[in-house]
């Protein structure tokens, strides 16, 4: 019988859901001890107990990210897998939403309001404008479905997957540069690898129309800060919306505070509900349990 | 040969797009004359020349909303279409672009940003969140689709109609109070006719959970404004978008300018693009020449 330990905040409310769902031969540890075989939970947690599993077998992230188990001092004997196909309805509300707010400038319509003025100022549409995803994987895609939705031209950087059949265009390699041309929303899903370190960087930032947005909803190391806040600063793009920083919190002395156009949101845009992150867990516990290959297996080189 | 008066803010605009269309045997005068036998404009204004167009035969308005043109003391010796099918994809825009402003709590995040605070508030999501229709026309029917799209439940209150497949469930006559239980989204989608005024009142806004937010963009008069503010100001509901009032401009001393809770968008939530609404007038056009039914037709005495 596997023994599971759960390591979440929220350790209660996952335990609770998945007692209810009566899974087969599951045993669950209110500790991290030598039977546990399977290890479901933040990686943040996770990477400091591994020492105490010495009969892992299985880690279930409840994040897409995964970076805490990816430090090469960590053991590596393990299957990881990560919280996917969860996220990408979530992910493409707050980009859709941050769109609109952009077109339909609600926050010069509530100033407007403050000052008493009727604000007829034409407002914008989704309809017919460029957007670019930087990265395309389920998150992508799903946020490629709702631009689609909204009727606006889609367009696809990846490293080589075409899979997202709602993405009008493709493009690879060195090709950033007429990626980046004409687009009305520049939106990067990426997780943190080699390749896509500081890929939003000046000279991306330079091939962008300044009348783009920028969106950060992948890892705050594929921006490069500097370049970024010059392009804000110096209305190279018309503004940007992060959710995702090299350092979070972000430091309070840290200039994107007070960064012209730039809005910030702490890494709130697709929490991890425990209904979304449990249901993914059954699915990949009763392949365990069958001994066949896990979903959503992360390559601990490549990354993700 | 027809011969046509464009009478719009953007004429200029409008008369380019319908010249490049290069339509049969149309004539575009430059005043409102005797000759004139069609019109296509603003309803408000429209409304003062009627009386020199002794050969009108066909208005085709600008707008969705006819009102300045159903005052009784007016002639109704033509056909009045309408502008329908051109603002649904907008006016959807708008109901989600607010919907998804309150989920994502887009002020809150916006403020904590200028106090420098790292607001881990979790995020809500329009997931399983139920919305309710008032009015489901082409409009309303655009609006549901959306909605449905953001896998929300949707309802709908209609006199009688059900044509939209994509409301989960219908009400009509004295079924409001269901209608209004347990909604988070309460959207007023209607014209302004004898049923629809005043129907968002005390009653309606009590059967509506403290939770709901209320985003009105179809007509003021379909609100009591002093019940609106009474149930804003005591935390009945949990908000208000309005685009539209009883008295536009709202004048300047009105208490909606302050109201808690409150935002004002000043009736932009769908503006006529000329080349949308010139789509209309050619379909129009085309079956007019051919002397078949017009679409789109206003019922002087429906007011729709």
């Amino acid at each position: 019988m596997p023994t599971l330990f759960i390591l979440t905040r929220d350790h209660q409310e996952y335990r609770a859901i998945i007692e209810t769902a009566g899974l087969p031969d599951l045993k669950i540890a209110s500790e991290p001890t030598a039977e546990c075989e399977i290890v479901l939970g933040a990686p943040s947690l996770i990477s400091a107990v591994l020492d105490k599993l010495p009969n892992l077998k299985w880690v279930q992230a409840t994040w897409a990210g995964v970076e805490p188990l990816l430090d090469p001092a960590l053991r590596r004997d393990y299957i990881l897998t990560n919280a996917r196909g969860v996220f990408g309805y979530l992910m493409s509300e707050y980009v859709m939403g941050y769109l609109l707010a952009h077109e339909r400038k609600i926050f010069q319509r509530a100033q407007a309001q403050k000052n008493k003025e009727w604000d007829k100022t034409i407002t914008g549409t989704l309809r017919g404008k460029a957007i670019g995803l930087l990265g395309v994987g389920s998150i992508g895609a799903e946020v490629a479905r709702a631009a689609k939705f909204f009727g606006m031209d889609v367009r696809g950087y990846t490293r080589e997957s075409e899979t997202s059949t709602q993405v009008d265009r493709y493009y690879h390699g060195n090709d950033l540069a007429s990626f980046a041309n004409g687009l009305d929303y520049l939106v990067a899903i990426l997780p943190n690898t080699r390749e896509t370190r500081r890929i939003v960087n000046a000279e991306l930032l330079a091939a962008s129309p300044p009348g783009a947005l920028f969106i950060n909803v992948g890892r705050g190391a594929a921006v490069d800060e500097t370049a970024l806040i010059d392009a804000l600063e110096n209305s190279k793009i018309a503004g940007a919306v992060l959710d995702v920083f090299e350092e979070e919190p972000l430091p309070k002395e840290h200039p994107f505070w007070t960064t012209k156009n730039l809005l910030m949101t702490f890494h709130t845009s697709a929490p991890s509900f425990p209904e979304d992150i449990v249901r993914v867990f059954i699915e990949n516990y009763r392949l365990y349990i069958e001994g066949k290959p896990l979903k959503y297996q992360v390559d601990f080189e490549r990354g993700y």
